[in-house]
């Protein structure tokens, strides 16, 4: 809580412009990774993000461990591993002790697919962001994880 | 472009590491914006967003012109149009010369609302980036710039 910190009005629009350019950088990024992923591997951030959760655990995930897993709540997890399944990229088994439940993890054509796109992925993200040195890359993350704690606390 | 020059692992492991970041810090805060919207205001961040277009405009968008404003590329605008001018926060006006036209804006109840909501808006982030002075806000926005030019160029 910050109460009893007077809000200054400059430093209140540096903040918010700030946040304003923080918006618009993401964004811009999403929308050329959403565009490369289309275009390159004919594939969707949605499909990649739950992908990279089943690369992260290879022993499998259950439907409602996969979903809180996804950096975007999407109500269509379900109807994304149905059409990965059908491509033969995720497997689902049976969880034993519950008969309802089932567990995905990816085949390994799955990892292979996945593995093909996360490397484009970080080529991508290493030309966009070019501009920065590893050294003011890593000074920016650290800048940001201490935005993301704020708000956390 | 930087085809030549060469992409290290180190390098590329700090840019995408940065990305993340990005992605984790601006989901934070947008979450935190759209509970406060929903919790103190009974609204929605599409619905902040064109109401934040249309006091941009005071002489009125085109349904056209408001749609590419939104920093979302929403399908739904018509929809959240319609609620406002049945709440009694906008209203539509046949383009003169143009009878399949019309244009939107801000009633006065509409801006005395938006306002309403700008100031608690900057508020809130004037709190959540309160650990980053003035100075830091600034240097971390023109970073961002370059960020958002890079992958324009």
């Amino acid at each position: 809580m910050n109460e009893a910190r007077p809000i200054t009005e400059a430093a209140s629009k540096a903040r918010l412009r700030l946040w304003l350019r923080l918006l618009k950088a993401t964004r811009a990024i999403e929308g050329e990774l959403r565009e490369r992923l289309r275009a390159e591997h004919g594939s969707t951030l949605p499909r990649f993000d739950v992908l990279s959760a089943l690369e992260r655990n290879p022993g499998g995930l259950r439907m409602t461990a996969l979903s809180a897993a996804l950096r975007v709540s999407n109500g269509n997890v379900t109807g994304i591993v149905e059409r990965l399944a059908a491509e033969g990229l995720v497997e689902r088994r049976a969880v034993e002790g519950d008969r309802r439940a089932f567990e995905v993890r990816l085949t390994e054509a799955g990892a292979e697919a996945f593995a093909a796109m996360a490397a484009a992925h970080e080529t991508w993200i290493d030309r966009r962001l070019a501009g920065l040195s590893p050294e003011e890359a890593e000074a920016l993350s650290r800048r940001l994880d201490d935005v993301t704690r704020q708000g956390a606390a």
